[in-house]
């Protein structure tokens, strides 16, 4: 049986803007007090990164399911248990980030990078996952008058996502600082519209729809 | 007087995306700091473990609410009271998650796995009820068109709901493992569409609508 | 200029899933671990009963602001403001719901109490005002079929509003439990439906649409 | 590729309804304890004020915001990008509001008023470059039969916004009061529809559309 998408856009929407609103709650008022509260809050550093990184990455991420869902038009229950899974990735981003924020600079930093880009990958994953089931069976679950291109470049750059998120990871190991700039790469990698994105990648024929 | 659904539905979805995405305050950045952050990290299992079963559980409760909104198409104010009461047992769950996060291999591990069946065999009666209340007097807040025999094997299968629970919740007494093993077989149950679900229960006459 | 209400409704539907959901934040795992959780649990009573109070009143005007626009459809500046006050006022609740939780049982009720109360206060008043302004001019915010005898049933119904959490307040000098109970039975009494509600109150002619 | 602006309304009032509820957890139960509430709560004036404050202009950018997509009726990429980046400036507005109250009548009550007017200052440069987006090239997301005199009052208005927010802060060097006296007021008059608001202001040409 397949329904319409309003309600599991309105859920994830939801889970969306308390996830993005709820990273300012790791940023927290100096408690230091050395009597010059700019400095005491130009300290705080690691947290505005992080919360910035994060703000960023959610933010494209939305955008990403506003864009996957202009063309699926359809729901079912795997659709629904999948989509689930991309919010759990989704919810878990406040933790790493304030795992983060309290470790750069600090001993344990690279585990906080790999735990924090950890939870990157299994959203590219099941990002992938999404739209691969979506676009099967001749596009079952996606709009009728969709716009084949436009899909098949979607597929493309998310063939790229998990892959890159794994590479971020195994960089943790060499450079802490090259695995965070990838991951601002790939936040605006993935806010370009898939026409834009594809451009730089090399053409691929996508075989699942 | 009887109204659209529409409102009911998103304040519904309010409560149950920010309910589900609150749960991550639970987990804290370890404040024990042996200089091992994975370790640290890794220590806090009883949290991770209540977070994905409650994560899990009220994933599965809005795929049912979405579900049984499927056939609701008419709301008045006994509905609105009903769903406000299945709300209030939702809303409580990230506290019985936090007293079961404080406390698993901790003595008072079984009083806290009871206060957690309990919020679900709570939340399993109002949800049984919603269903019930909708569908009585002929399905009077149903849709015209629906699927009756899909209603039968809904009603089939929250009839099992508050049982179940309340085994769970006997079941903490022998092992407080085997009670929440079974609140995870329970979810997954519970995300099955009722057509699959139905295969695997007893046939029975669904008497009231 | 006169627009439609849905960003209004969706707005205030978030403000109250929001503030009704926050509230459970303000229930603590027990601190204080005398190695019986249960005793410990129950210790904490004035946290639920205010939670519990909490809830029923918030829910409660869940259901009244519904039920107002069901009949509102089109919306203005005013009503904007009107409608933003209102959530101030719910907004605030969990704050005084922490407050009451914080000194039911000690010294401070009383003050606690009266704190608590004129939360409700002014939000009688917002519904009051909000109404009212729908309502003048021959209703020029109403829908064009709506039921008059209902509108006004349920203008005498908000009537009684301010007045009786004015009277909650003046019992708490008395009595913190009257005062307390009051809100509940009020609760219940916003709860019904204007036509039963206006059964147990002595008709009068409304005026003002 | 231009889409409806339903999902970007949808998330944006989660992020509106969830920063301006999240203001309230700024305000503590007092913690000191002299037996005496009323007083203990008055000595936390400052977390009042710039509660109230917060929630005034967070309300009134809602109510903009509002007002804007009462115009805009497509969406893009870019738009979906300017839009974020406004959010970003809501969602910060909890914290920054936590350091005001922090500081105000203490030292760093200088530091923390620009770090406060900062944020409002990007947020007057967002709704500015937002809304210059939208009415550009001939209005190519505005809706067809918008009101073209509306939409030139609504420039002038927003041309006014970064400006006043930047002298707010260049005010802040002079007078703490003053400055926060000014977004009070600026908060007023974005509260006024654009009509009333642009009979104070001296006409000028908007020329972007």
């Amino acid at each position: 049986m397949t329904t319409e998408t309003a309600r599991l856009e309105a859920f994830s929407d939801g889970v969306f803007a308390i996830a993005i609103t709820l990273l300012i709650l790791e940023i927290k008022v100096p408690s230091s007090d050395t009597g010059n509260l700019a400095a005491d809050l130009l300290r705080q550093w690691p947290s505005y990164l992080s919360f910035f990184v994060s703000f960023a990455f959610i933010g494209v991420m939305w955008i990403n399911h506003h864009r996957l869902f202009t063309h699926i038009k359809k729901s079912d229950d795997t659709l629904l248990i999948i989509n689930l899974a991309l919010m759990f990735g989704v919810i878990v981003i406040p933790f790493t980030t304030s795992v983060l924020a309290a470790h750069l600079g600090h001993p344990g930093a690279r585990t906080a990078v790999i735990v924090y880009d950890s939870a990157y990958l299994g959203i590219a994953v099941f990002f992938n996952l999404l739209w691969r089931y979506a676009a099967s069976r001749d596009g079952h679950l996606l709009s009728k008058d969709m716009d084949r291109e436009a899909a098949e470049k979607l597929t493309q750059q998310y063939n790229y996502g998990p892959l890159a998120y794994a590479i971020a990871i195994a960089l943790a190991w060499v450079s802490i600082t090259a695995s965070l700039l990838i991951n601002l790469v790939l936040a605006f990698f993935f806010a370009l519209p898939p026409r834009y994105a594809s451009k730089h990648i090399p053409a691929r024929k996508a075989a699942n729809y």
